[in-house]
């Protein structure tokens, strides 16, 4: 059919031509096409809007399905004629080879192997031009560092990340994929691919202790028969982006919870479901053993706790009741423990009353007002406030699956970082400085982002420094003009207090308490300590993280950029406030999936709804991809959803 | 677009008038049309046919590429307005359950809980119609169990399958499975989809014993603690298709030893060579260890271990090489050690050739003639004949991976069939016979189809009944005629002996030593036992289970439908020979993938060759799929790696 077209279009009159050329099988012939001339026109049909309206349907319903099918065989043969070509000989010979990155030397305080020179360093021209160039070592491969990573230009810096993981994962889908709604490979890009733009390194390690004296990470390596290798990798600018582990809150079994952050989890999630349900419908199964194995307990009534419950529930309702016993869609129980009054706390009061309601109408069993107490193998003990009589009373529910996806705590490299310096007293993450510099390591070495850090809150610790900047007559005291330019600079070095100190005037007389016109240290003193403990910090979100990388990767493109120029005005390189603003943090709002339903809390306005919502959040999530690779994957995974239903093996 | 091609054509004129319609955005007008009228046509240019031809080929492209979008996202939009009616409120309450499912009852040599009712039985219309049928349990879920699936009508037989994994594998795919050309999921199609149809039930559990005396099957269900729970299940007819293992051949360290039987052993592979790259990419690595990592040794030179040679070849040439060290895709080799003298050696000589010259050119090391003495984890031994000395020489190659690809042998299942029937004296298999009844078993009560079981191939052991049929005058002697009469027999019990008894008057004459015109029964017991030694067993491909699940299940279709048909003529309905001949295998061809490259052998005809060749061997395979969902699902994965290239995450 194709090749007709192209060879008929060159003798056809022009225009049209084209779309005439098509010979149309009978089929599609009698569907498109109105009686032919001879044949005198037909008298107006009785009910002829009608008919016009139907008649035009069924010729664009042809259109659109000859459109459809002719589409995805141009572009599945375009594709193959393409792939004809990835097939090539290339032949590797003789690659040029540090003799440094065969045998790396040894030193530092351990005295272990240093990672100067790497063995693709030589490999051709593009790696040979970031010789000389500076080191940027970036721990992590999460949302924060991929961000910094696409925001930096590639010739700048000797790029080497440092992770555990091969992969970045898309992780606010997690929920879905832990059910099967989208497939656990598309939400995941190889980290390799997203270093290639930069020429740069991936080591698969673990970082584990860091020297900033010698400015060396330490990074622990697994060699292929188990054993542990501990090498230095130099750097000369040092990104920490290494992410959160879950907070256990003190609550003891925690051992037999899954957690959901990596896509590892979200395989055992759903194996595990599916176990749950193949053992529920064995004729082995006692009642009581079957309403166990079909209760599922997830404690945390936060975005990630609620969309699992919710994609839970749409298994269920799609696909288990079609394919498992009958009984075993009966006895499902889905109970989510929050230790809140409401659950999605964060989001405005309309969303989590909708999101209530839409959980009760799904006999989804809400327990607010709840603290888990313990986690057994087979049940999960919390306890609840008896509203009567205040008592506080034990309650138990038998389950085989339980989720914690409550709160962050430290890994053990932050830990470490934050140990090592002695102005680190954060317990959740390393306190970072506006520009996103860990506060007491060597200016300008190294930042921290995404879920391991937290932006200093922290005005009163600055009170020195702005009085000495603000006091223009140095009388010791700050009057309102010179309040006036102390504010601009606490909005300058701590742009989270912004919103705290607007009213200028009123909060300069609140805080003057002799009402002199001018405030002393004291006074300043307190009025500053209060704006500092009205700001709240950062949530650990994606939309943090990533913020935090994409300003982060900037900045380094312009401190590169600007290298010579920061020199020449005997500048360090190093000094951030040169060449950028601090961080400042754009809200764009939060969403979650509630099950054949979407929220989205964008500030001041609410957005809840059924599928039109979900079809929104669907497009949010699918914009935010790392790659057009993995968004063509999630759009054929929903497709495939669509049509075929998830996938039930148990695998 | 789409809405506008709607609405004007209610206006337009008939014909064309639904593609004249989209208006097209200026730079698809350019392309698509020539000059307007008022402006007068250019000039005939100088080299007019190049120019028509290049201006049609830019037409063609410009509508292809309209055609294409068009087409999907039409198709895209038409299936998320489907999906908008998958999410349905669907509430069930009150299944009606048999207390007997809850609750079995005990019995049996074991006194183990018999599940004669299964919790779903009463649930729907379609369930309860299937009561009192004749209980057909089917035991795997290979290609064997599913073709007998496929093959048989939904209401004829209560249907229960056993099988320790819930979803069927697309075998002949899972070497490119374990390199990424093809994602792991995309071979897999859930055992209750199929199952669905014929409203059967799936026991995920694993069959151990068989009381062939009281039709009970013993299985072995695992429950949610870890604990083995035995049950009986009863059954009227039983099909053993739990396929095989592989066979250790007596070398020792095989569980060192990659196998590529299973989807899981397709992700262990998979992992293996990514965290093989990874190692060998570390700046711990030392040159030895990276030669070590970076060598696969694939032991057998059978369709399974050719493919995957070959898909770990193109792994490197297309993705190692673009996102690893260039040293580490320089230091890949791939060995293939085969205990022949040629690789492919059940195909065509040709073919052979062809193959082996593709892998020297691919400077693959064949090391053939070769037997492998052992392998250590860190290396494999094998030993050659030195072609001048003679003398056995050992060799080693050091090596992080291995694959064993050779022969097959009896899974444990298979083997306690074998040893409860006296006359089961196959090594490999469970002896059936021309009908494929398992020999030995209560006639009609167990089948056993696909690689766990062998088709008799011994004709002499035949020989009474055969003569007691062709021996019309009685006189203990058989003469010609009588021998035609003979072979006739033999070609309807042994229809794989067929072939060796063409040559009718010829054998007669060469076995009649005395030259009587009669074989005695001596004469005739040696021509009977030489014929059934030229018999070649069938080969364990499944190809052969997929005709034998196939046969079977139209039988048993026949069996059912015929029933009463079958009582009325005095026969038990069990009489297999009334309602089919014996199993007659068509060897369709085979074919292998040998690296941007296939091969096809069928029989008299080979075919081999590049990407045409490769496409071919796609298309057999995309047509051989179980469900329209795995065909789009591998189809979608050889797009997305011809666009994107392998996932290299290391998952």
């Amino acid at each position: 059919m194709l090749s007709r077209i192209a060879l008929s279009s060159r003798a056809a009159p022009a225009r049209l031509q084209l779309f005439r050329a098509p010979r149309l099988s009978p089929f599609y012939q009698r569907l498109l096409t109105t009686p032919s001339a001879p044949v005198p026109p037909p008298p107006p049909p009785p009910r002829g809007r009608f008919v016009r309206i139907a008649r035009t349907t069924v010729r664009f319903a042809a259109f659109a399905s000859f459109s459809a099918v002719l589409g995805v065989v141009v572009l599945t043969g375009g594709i193959f004629v393409h792939d004809a070509f990835t097939y090539t000989d290339r032949h590797i010979n003789r690659v040029p080879v540090s003799p440094l990155a065969l045998r790396p030397e040894r030193g530092g305080p351990k005295n272990l192997p240093i990672a100067s020179d790497l063995v693709g360093d030589q490999e051709d021209e593009n790696k040979l031009n970031l010789h000389g160039k500076p080191k940027l070592v970036i721990v992590g491969g999460g949302w924060g560092a991929v961000s910094a990573l696409q925001s930096i230009h590639p010739g700048e810096y000797h790029v080497i990340v440092v992770s555990p993981d091969t992969f970045t994962t898309f992780t606010p889908l997690l929920p879905s994929a832990a059910v099967g709604t989208v497939s656990i490979r598309s939400l995941i890009e190889p980290l390799r691919k997203i270093i290639a733009r930069l020429h740069g390194h991936l080591i698969n390690a673990r970082a584990v202790d860091l020297v900033m004296s010698e400015r060396l990470l330490e990074v622990e390596a697994i060699s292929a028969t188990g054993e542990k290798h501990n090498i230095y990798v130099p750097y000369d600018k040092l990104v920490i982006a290494v992410g959160s582990v879950s907070s256990t809150h003190g609550v003891p079994g925690l051992e037999h919870c899954f957690q959901l952050k990596t896509v590892g989890d979200a395989q055992g999630i759903r194996r595990r479901i599916l176990e749950n349900f193949e053992t529920a419908s064995l004729p082995t199964c006692s009642p009581e053993e079957r309403k166990r194995l079909l209760s599922f307990v997830i404690c945390g009534g936060g975005p990630t706790g609620v969309e699992t419950a919710a994609e839970i529930y749409d298994l269920c309702q799609e696909d288990i009741i079609n394919y498992y016993p009958k009984l075993c869609r009966e006895e499902v129980t889905i109970h989510v423990i929050q230790s809140r009054e409401h659950i999605l706390n964060t989001y405005s009061e309309a969303i989590s009353k909708y999101a209530e309601e839409k959980f009760r109408r799904d006999e989804v069993d809400l327990i607010t007002s709840a603290r888990v107490v313990a986690v057994h193998p087979d049940r999960v003990v919390y306890s609840v406030q008896d509203p009567e009589t205040g008592k506080v009373v034990n309650h138990s529910v038998p389950t085989n699956f339980v989720l914690w996806s409550t709160g962050i705590a430290m890994n053990p490299f932050t830990a470490r970082v934050s140990d090592l310096l002695p102005n680190q007293v954060h317990k959740k993450a390393i306190e970072v400085d506006a520009q996103l510099r860990v506060k007491g390591a060597p200016l300008g070495d190294v930042y921290a982002i995404g879920d391991c850090s937290t932006i200093e809150t922290s005005v009163v610790s600055h009170l020195l420094e702005l009085v000495d900047e603000a006091d223009r007559n140095k009388d010791g005291k700050i009057d309102f003009d010179e309040w006036k330019i102390m504010v601009q600079q606490i909005k300058k070095k701590i742009p989270m207090a912004e919103s705290h100190v607007e009213e200028v005037r009123q909060l300069f007389d609140l805080y003057d308490s002799d009402a002199d016109n001018s405030l002393t240290l004291n006074e300043l003193a307190v009025l500053l300590q209060e704006i500092g403990n009205k700001i709240t910090s950062l949530p650990a979100t994606a939309q943090v993280a990533a913020q935090q990388g994409k300003y982060l990767g900037k900045k380094l493109h312009l401190l590169a950029a600007k290298h010579d120029n920061l020199l020449a005005n005997e500048l360090p390189p190093t000094t951030d406030e040169a060449v950028s603003p601090p961080f400042r943090y754009t809200h764009l709002g939060s969403l979650a999936y509630i099950g054949n339903a979407a929220v989205f809390d964008l500030g001041r306005l609410s957005f809840m709804g059924g599928l039109v919502a979900m079809y929104a959040w669907r497009s949010v999530y699918w914009s935010e991809q790392v790659s057009m690779r993995t968004r063509a994957l999630l759009m054929i995974d929903w497709v495939v959803r669509g049509v075929w239903g998830r996938d039930l093996s148990k695998l």
